[in-house]
């Protein structure tokens, strides 16, 4: 079986995007939708700008959802004599391939790790040159694509973006908004979703975004309720949710987890009185390069939301 | 001694409202407020629905200040194969009976604690029939009052609440805030803290809750007011409160404390300029079934909360 | 070479404000603004009081950036019994003398250091009186200006108070927020920035605050223009002051490091969509009584300033 559409998924992670750095992505998701926009059901609103940083939202119709799909990535900051810090959580391993670019031109180098006598980790590129302090730098794309699986790095999240923008294909009423700073300690949740509350009345959110494979959560599985990870979700709206998903017909499966936090998180913190749950498939080897999704879970993923979109 | 109508105390209880799922306690609030509100000195302008979630205020005349009393409670959510996941924090202890439900009924079963090797817990629900996951349960209800103490689950924070309630029959001025997600992660008191500002110009707000007994706030010592938590109000306010309660003869002391929170460090942490202080009886074994406080340091709490709505 | 108006920065320094205790500060500051406005190029509006708490916003002309320095200091609150607690993150050093007031007068003592079988530290205040819980006590102020130099406690962040208030001088569209318990917790930035947003379409913040030596951030090195610490301001922002930085002449390093915060961490966790960036003069044994910054580093900082307020 192939992925309808797997290029487009292929070419959202060949963009860099590194929290704190999504110009980039975001023009290109711009653009794809001024290109594709026509051939869609509904002609989406297009807000960015001024006041929304290098955040995008899609209002299509009269919204009473927004579906929320972070555009950014981990990876690393370059220190001082090419050292190496995080940017969100990154798996560390040796000899992963980095990439980026600085003032004399394009970057690539292994990330080495050096332990001292108390086990504490130093993280540090490979290579003669220097690069510029503060370079932003990612895992190089390495897009694999089998019967039944894709691996990529970065599935988390332009697998959440990919989903979104087949969503728009057929959306009639909603919002999509393409967050920023996911990855790293805040973003642009906040003002995306006062802009749709005070413009919209938009009172719920989705949150589009791929979650880990645990023992009770897997592959094949479907895609994945959560009713809880680090944060909860309000019971009311998680018990309409669960009980459109059960109408469905759609394969999904219902994780409850003690950790992680996503977009969701930042509205359940804010002051905005917004509803929000995370829907995603689920990928394992998480954070690393060689993040794995079942290309059916991603299907199941694209069908639940549109049933949602619809009758939430 | 009696407390007077601690009744409805004990049926506040037994009203289960794990943090997230606060829908029946907030009806059972709204109910008993449109019932009793006519007896009241004032009657309430009550503001709940689409933009409060499960939260509630009651506005009696003009405001200057507004009370927060937290509905939701601690509690466990089940994970894969009866495993349990903390709500805020419960203290874990083995034999805890816990209940709650799900779609094949009433579940009731005992807190199991497993120790591996390496000293990391994993807890279970005793029991055959696999509950739910995302089940919530909460501790059974056991409340005993004897002639000093009340002691119970969830006093904190249903007593605070119990207050507030018997604040409102007397009050003139002011706003009641019922709000949700105290003890896991956020809650509306941004949104509730933002509409009495935007709305009513309330700038002031005393955090109705209970703290605990330390080796410097007692039993028997009065209500305590604390100079600090893991946050500090801003001492201008404070001061202003530490006035009121010198010249009122309430029995009060003084709380000064490295940890610990409330919807006080909320709205410190919000962008709303909001002056807060924590007001409250204390309590010993804190977060277990067995929250036991003074009866006469309840009455002084409900006492210095009717002096300062009054002059503050 | 004398650091013109150092007397200013000494008197700064000797007014107490840890954070939560600001009012005194800021009386200063704005007694310092009333006088001093009338030599100065542009006669600022001055924004405090309701709202605002302890805070207060001056804006010139017609502002496109805020520049934030915080007035509040880190110091120890009184417990019980004369322990003594934290207030943002004071280096605990054995004999430092610590200053204040209570209802008794004055306060002066030293900090003890008791250490228990598990290494825990119990802090104590010296001397026999048993001074009032919650007192808030503050480094003793010890000036010391050298040829090179300027040692004292508090250069965090009296010293990013100093440089605004040069700042002013020649200030003709901008706007600075003296912002408050940056050191502990929370603060006002969210309240000044969406004011100064809401009212005056600012979207750019600069955190005029002070750094750490490092082995990448030296003494003599110039102002450091912060690329990253514990949170990463956006980058094309970023990328705007470097560029205008690299211009201007002004000599500046760069700083990329993986922990610490600051106001700016503030508005990257709000809803706020304000592009922020930290640029500071660095000293080292931070937070301690002994604070050292590099004269010619302070001038960089003011003149940094005074280039990219004109050009952002």
């Amino acid at each position: 079986m192939e992925l309808s559409n797997s290029q487009l998924l292929e070419e959202l992670i060949s963009v860099q995007g590194v929290a704190s750095d999504e110009s980039r992505i975001k023009s290109f998701i711009k653009e794809y939708v001024l290109r594709n926009q026509g051939k869609w059901k509904s002609k989406p609103h297009i807000i960015d700008g001024i006041g929304f940083q290098d955040a995008m939202i899609l209002v299509f119709g009269n919204p009473r959802t927004a579906v929320y799909a972070h555009i950014d990535t981990i990876g690393y900051s370059v220190g001082y004599d090419n050292e190496l810090i995080r940017v969100g959580g990154p798996k560390n391993i040796d000899g992963t391939i980095l990439v980026g670019n600085d003032s004399q031109g394009e970057v690539e180098g292994e990330l080495m790790i050096f332990e001292n006598e108390y086990n504490q980790q130093r993280l540090q590129l490979s290579g003669d040159r220097t690069i510029d302090r503060g370079t932003l730098l990612s895992f190089k794309p390495d897009f694999k694509e089998t019967k039944e699986y894709i691996q990529s790095p970065y599935m988390d999240n332009r697998l959440g973006v990919f989903v979104a923008l087949q969503l728009a294909e057929t959306l009639e009423h909603g919002a999509i908004v393409f967050s920023t700073y996911e990855e790293h300690g805040g973003n642009s949740v906040g003002a995306c979703a006062k802009y749709l509350m005070n413009n919209y009345d938009v009172f719920q959110a989705l949150i589009c975004d791929i979650t880990w494979v645990t023992h009770g959560v897997v592959h094949k599985g479907g895609v994945a309720v959560s009713m809880r990870d680090s944060m909860l979700p309000r019971r009311k709206y998680l018990n309409k949710i669960l009980a459109i998903a059960k109408d469905s017909g759609v394969k999904y499966q219902l994780e409850v987890e003690s950790a992680g936090g996503s977009d969701g998180s930042v509205l359940q913190k804010s002051d905005l009185p917004i509803d929000w749950c995370f829907i995603g498939a689920p990928e394992d080897n998480v954070h690393t390069p060689k993040e794995k999704v079942y290309k059916k879970d991603i299907e199941a993923m694209i069908e639940l939301y549109q049933v949602l979109m619809n009758k939430l």
